[in-house]
């Protein structure tokens, strides 16, 4: 059976609304108290399975070519060995986690070394990150911001519906999910304001992102054509953005966002095959106008992937949903933004991160950031439990999740999530 | 003696106009053809001093602690050791090189695999780069590009005297000196057309820049004070920033350049310390009004570095030299530039680049763009033997040189150069 096959099921347990069955099979990069060493596993259920023990004991062979792939901290070598290892690799998972497959479910002895409890795991970035790119391809977001800042009547520049806008992020500063993320300290202007001041973020705000991976790398001066794009994509990832809105607004002009956007970037620990993804794939919105021909692409475009933010303040007894919404309502694909990425020549490289901007669906609890929830602070969220929010406060727990739901189980992302820490007092600060 | 004694000579033999004399020693990789292993060298005179021979036969004690550190494709595991331990080698390797030092001198064996032609030497990319960026710090030339597309009665931005304002760039297509650069297709819209359309770009420019390499970083969330950051500085390169004019005018509201600028930006391979600067400090312009405390910055902040563009056309007799200026008329310095890129926290690695910004003078010669020399296409340089150009055309190359000038010799950068090839067809381009 294919791996996706609904009718699969693992000898590992899986709740119905885990986001691990044995049709996901994410690869991530943890670590465990008594083995501190990172390396790959995959999902399961609530289990990590440990890929440099199965390989180890000859049970993976994806390797076989160019020694041990598992036993690293970052995928990044596996993601070399290309796309057609890839699938094996995970069909051969996919077979030896299978409720009938006998040779791991009955040697105890290899499963409980291979089969890692996920609450005992400590996970990690799971790339090597040497290009991060952030896309603006969300038609509702770009539309929302040019509202509010720009033109009412003209809220979607020239250029927006006739190329997937993009900016160079900043890798260095790209963290896994739970890494705590600090207040920045900045420059800001208000309009009446006769001068610029220097202190913490006051508006300070989350974004609601995937990203995709790239796991085969062009050469410089060869771009991938749009049709070519999707293969070499290995999977995608939740990111949260984090805008220091206040800091946004008055350093952008003209070379775009800076320091409103390096102090932190946070993403899940999971990255979900594209091929997991296949069976909910769906057309994206109608391109009006149709796009110049490098960025003609036909077909599932997109995926049905539902998302939602949630926000809790430290000791709130629950957390409060602020964003529903779902990816298929982004404008420009993955292909396409990959396409345009590098029609100029530019080379991509493996663990290439390609964030799709800020995802605003059409409800006006669809929106991404807080900066559209609020409507920049003008109406500010109530939370359950109490008190209201414009924008972010210290110790404040943004999670964003998401998910790809199927007839009686989920293919899921888990969970990226980051709480803020106080900024460094601006006095001291350098 | 101080490495940077103006009285050191060297048993090689130094022209007086070389830029590479015992004072300066700037590090780089190389490889030959007898050793196709990239290592690292020292350029000085005509001849690259191999730091993994001298290494090996006991003479550099750099990596006593951590391995052998010269024997490696680039220089970041010996920036890694820090700042002493580069003092102390470039001192170590002064000592070896003086004409009254008989170690080197008088082995011959040791001296002919130690000094290696330059001529024979294929020089790389000196860092892994982990992240680029670049800044936006002349202010002559970011009046001019204010004058030309925004308003000339205000022509600088309201943040630009405030900030040194930068923008993310592309890592992974920096390249080294003499790496062939191909002519991007994009799309273009200009003013006055319907819709946009895809093809060869046709304002294709250089920019004339400098940049420097970070050689030792800070944790995220862990700002770099003004006053810590030159001393995580290891030194200097020049540096192309070629730029696709009329993509980037299409393409970069709101969010800032993108193919305009990821297509190639090309350094020199030798890496000057910041050391070997020292005697060529001066101060940089009064900046007014005051900068907020984390950007003040009092002494010596700039350098005095000549700095000259040449343009020749394939099969041309001669180049012509198009700008003649200073890094000294540069408004916001290296300190402050480092200092504001972390002020939010974000965290900079070993073998970041960080780039100056296009560098123009206030004379009409001394512009670092041809954007700016040619007033965008309106007043075309005359080349000498004959033609003109408003922008660059296939097989056109680009020469950036610098030096600091001393009674006697020079301590400079040799040159970043790059030649255009043709766009791929744009009808069988993706």
């Amino acid at each position: 059976m294919h791996p996706n096959d609904p009718r699969l099921k693992s000898f590992v347990a899986v709740a119905p609304d885990s986001h691990f069955p044995i049709q996901n099979l994410p690869f991530g990069v943890f670590s465990t108290g008594a083995e501190p060493t990172p390396r790959v596993g995959v999902a399961i259920g609530d289990r990590v399975l440990d890929l440099s023990v199965l390989e180890q004991a000859g049970l993976l062979s994806a390797g076989s070519r160019g020694g041990r792939v598992f036993d690293q901290p970052s995928l990044n070598a596996f993601m070399a060995l290309g796309r057609t290892v890839w699938r094996d690799t995970r069909a051969r998972i996919s077979e030896l986690l299978r409720d009938d497959a006998p040779r791991l479910r009955d040697d105890p002895d290899l499963r409980s070394r291979a089969l890692v409890p996920m609450t005992e795991s400590l996970l990690h970035l799971p790339v090597e990150i040497g290009g991060y790119t952030d896309f603006y391809s969300s038609k509702e977001h770009a539309t929302n911001v040019g509202t509010m800042f720009r033109d009412p009547k003209n809220a979607l520049l020239p250029n927006w519906l006739h190329l997937p806008v993009g900016y160079n992020g900043r890798a260095s500063s790209v963290v896994v999910s739970g890494t705590p993320v600090r207040r920045p300290n900045g420059q800001t202007k208000a309009p009446a304001d006769e001068v610029p001041s220097f202190g913490p973020c006051r508006k300070l705000d989350m974004e609601l992102e995937t990203a995709f991976i790239v796991g085969e790398g062009n050469d410089l001066g060869e771009p991938v054509p749009v049709g070519d794009a999707e293969r070499r994509i290995f999977g995608m990832v939740l990111m949260n953005d984090w805008s220091a809105r206040d800091i946004q607004q008055w350093e952008y002009v003209p070379l775009g966002p800076f320091n409103s956007k390096t102090f932190a970037t946070s993403i899940s620990p999971w990255i979900v095959t594209l091929e997991a993804l296949e069976p909910f794939r769906v057309a994206g919105p109608v391109q009006d106008p149709e796009p110049l021909p490098y960025l003609r692409q036909g077909g599932k475009a997109s995926v049905d992937l539902h998302l939602e933010v949630s926000l809790k303040p430290e000791g709130a007894g629950k957390a409060t949903t602020v964003c529903r919404t779902n990816f298929r309502h982004m404008y420009w694909s993955m292909a396409q933004q990959l396409a345009h990425h590098t029609v100029s020549g530019c080379n991509t490289r493996i663990g290439d991160l390609m964030g799709s901007g800020t995802i605003s669906g059409p409800a006006l609890d669809s929106f991404g950031s807080l900066l559209e929830l609020t409507w920049n602070g003008q109406r500010p969220i109530t939370l359950e439990g109490g008190g209201e929010r414009s924008f972010l406060l210290d110790s404040d727990e943004v999670v964003i999740t998401g998910w790809c739901q199927a007839d009686g189980y989920r293919v899921g992302f888990g969970e990226v999530a980051g709480r803020i820490v106080a900024a460094h007092p601006a006095d001291v600060c350098p």
